[in-house]
């Protein structure tokens, strides 16, 4: 039944059952039909007002505790955020629809979008392969949840321009990206780069790169395998080398 | 302060004071600050809730009468429709606005959308220069109101792709072409074209082809000037072929 079955709509924490409807209406009118919820448990009877011919998106709507538990089944992510902030790549919604296209066609996608007020936390923020916003005039005030969740299935459906230049090959699903991270930080740990200070940094940041690199399962092998050879090898502890005290050399 | 400042959105006969609300937030987001509003005379306390950041534009909506009234400054009207009829031009949004990218930036444009169930009747459709549709994924539901409202704004102003390859010269306002259609057809009256059974739907038609070629002042003045030649002039009335009552030649 549905164009776009690979697609998952998955909205965290939603305040207002009217944007879950709205939501779920601009999904039937651009052939989505998963619709994921985190953090409730059921839905509110003003989402079948506003949920005009979506009813049967309702009713199969699903419920997850946690964004984590909600994407674990796809291979890309993409994260919708207002704020525009430097600190991490950020592309815009028409961006973000060509970036899906470069994806096998195999490819499971998860389109997550946050609260009407405090969008996504950085936590689930740091699990979007590719974090996107939608372009707006000024600053403030954003799209409201609804209209924001029309607008970026509307721009996957119906993205018109050239096909992808670039081909990019199937990542693995979400919880084994998630996994691969966390061997790695477990690995870095063994050979003696982490300490109490900087591990919860260090291994937020390896996740960081992970979700960004949306890793196939050749790229989790190779990484794993080089760093357990590492870990497995004879390993030659070189002496620091002793503080400069005196000026950098150019 | 808009970014759009040439262009006016015109609700024709709203239901709801929520979509009103949802189409200024729309508004506000892409830039776009004139709101028109035909067929009520004053904005329901609604309206306010879901127009958020929106306050200035429902404070300075405007009310009118008719749609005629409403567009009648503008020189370029757009008319959005869920019917895909195949008896007159339409274009997806996309070609919508870039055929508002191939008029002079002077030109004033009004974007018009009906009633939610209802949308514009065919009278206010043929007022229309161009009529346009949304692409949506089978024939039903059409969107929401607010939300056809907003991926229409967010279309115009965030157009992607090559700049317009046409370059069109400025029409009439609308009440200048809608009167340069009037003079035509009382035109065609005097030479003894209509009579009483076809005269509405001769004046229907003049007016729809006149609104779909946008006349500019020069296109009016040599339309009619030369169908007063006809009137003044001379004119010799020719026999009425005999009927045909054998087969057509090939």
């Amino acid at each position: 039944m549905s164009t776009n079955a690979r697609f998952a709509v998955v909205l965290v924490r939603p305040d207002s059952p009217e944007n879950i409807g709205l939501a779920a209406r601009g999904m039937a009118n651009t052939g989505f039909a998963d619709l994921r919820l985190v953090g409730l448990d059921r839905l509110e009877a003003p989402a079948w007002r506003t949920g005009i011919h979506a009813e049967s998106i309702l009713e199969g709507a699903r419920f997850f505790k946690s964004l984590e538990e909600a994407v674990a089944d796809r291979e890309i992510v993409l994260g919708s955020t207002a704020r525009v902030r430097h600190d991490y790549p950020l592309v815009s919604l028409a961006e973000a629809a060509e970036r899906i296209g470069e994806y096998p066609d195999a490819a499971r996608v998860g389109l997550v979008f946050g609260n009407e007020r405090t969008g996504l936390t950085q936590e689930e923020l740091g699990r979007a392969n590719v974090r996107f916003h939608i372009p707006q005039v000024g600053r403030q005030p954003s799209y409201n949840l609804g209209v924001a969740v029309t607008l970026t299935l509307h721009a996957i459906t119906f993205r018109s321009g050239p096909a992808a230049a670039l081909r990019r090959d199937l990542p693995l699903d979400h919880a084994a990206q998630a996994e691969a991270g966390r061997r790695f930080s477990a690995m870095l740990d063994s050979l003696g780069f982490m300490h109490d200070t900087n591990r919860a940094f260090i291994v937020e940041k390896v996740q960081d790169i992970f979700f960004r690199m949306a890793l196939t399962a050749k790229d989790r092998d190779v990484i794993l395998a080089m760093f357990r050879k590492a870990l497995e090898g004879p390993r030659e502890r070189r002496p620091r080398p002793p503080k400069k005290a005196g000026k950098e050399l150019p």
